[in-house]
């Protein structure tokens, strides 16, 4: 059973994605702890919902980083649970050494748009300003620079001509609830090596 | 009738697709006029078949641009032939003012990649190489900046695991084949209006 810890800063609408398929037994992994930076994510109650071990930790005085002391928390809490792949579920802070020394190779990310296209703060809306016809979203791992590392999955999602951010969002959503489960089942399965900067998958 | 023109330096199998279109009548378009940069460009002979108005027009001495002389003479033979939209057809060179003052909004590109993903040369290898799982092709409209216009019309193609560059440009290429007259099509029919930066396709 492999061991994951998620990171939430909000609703965690895809840490819900993971537990339902996780209990439905379609995805042979654990949760083993979910981690917040935001004391209010509605992510908390998902987790403590589903009986899984979950709880805000403080991630120091800058907005958009962790401390280094906050992310040497984080990642001993990870260790302490065992965990062995962090998934990243709309958290909102950029992934730093800290974490990225503990777990090389083992942090993945989801992303609302097709990568490379669009990397940064909120991708649907910069797709809909750009005139796209095909956005989406992409499971990446996550290494120092910003929604660059190697992708693992992705999914197509179609703008239609009177889309909205929101309308658009919610059709990307969709996917992302799709492919995250999918992307962690690959690593459960050891499915997944690297070549280069491209991750390939085996059968 | 919309009369257009078209820009090769090479195979010209766009051109082909163009040609095939209008003889079937699926698309209510004349090429009035094919110019090349490229005395040996094979898509010159693709036009002579079809009697379509084809000649090399020299471009200067620059590999990567027309000299501003020869773009002043390009712009002056479409403008001759009667020409309402140019279309460039694996054309090498980066279009300047010249041609871009005497046909504002009006001239197209075909880009084997989903832009803003991989603009430039080579975009199916830089897809390759980057590791996505999606690519494609964007028809879109010519401006200053490199493959950054307007976007009229894009295509997925997913990437599979065993994927060469020559058989993924070669399922590149068919995508092609079919929204390129498409796109020309909704000009054809007056069916693109510009919003802001965003190209909208009425019905």
């Amino acid at each position: 059973m492999l061991k994951i810890g998620v990171l939430i800063s909000g609703n965690g609408s895809n840490l819900q994605a993971l537990i339902d398929e996780v209990k439905a037994g379609r995805l042979p992994a654990e949760i083993a702890l979910v981690l917040s930076d935001n004391p209010e994510a509605y992510g908390l109650k998902r987790a403590a919902a589903a009986a899984i071990p979950a709880r805000f930790l403080p991630p120091g005085p800058k907005r958009t980083v962790l401390s280094p002391e906050a992310e040497a928390a984080y990642a001993d809490a990870f260790k302490q649970a065992g965990v062995e792949l962090v998934c990243l579920a709309g958290f909102m802070r950029v992934i730093k050494a800290g974490l990225l020394a503990a777990f090389p190779g083992r942090i993945l990310n989801i992303h609302p748009s097709l990568l490379p296209s669009f990397p940064g703060l909120a991708a649907w809306k910069q797709a809909l300003d750009y005139g796209v016809r095909y956005t989406g979203c992409t499971v990446h791992l996550v290494e120092a620079g910003v929604d660059t590392g190697p992708i693992i999955l992705q999914a197509v999602v179609p703008v239609e001509a009177n889309d909205t951010p929101e309308t658009l969002l919610n059709r990307i959503h969709r996917e992302e609830h799709r492919i995250y489960p999918e992307a962690v089942r690959l690593f459960a399965e050891s499915r997944v090596r690297l070549d280069g900067r491209r991750a390939v998958v085996t059968d």
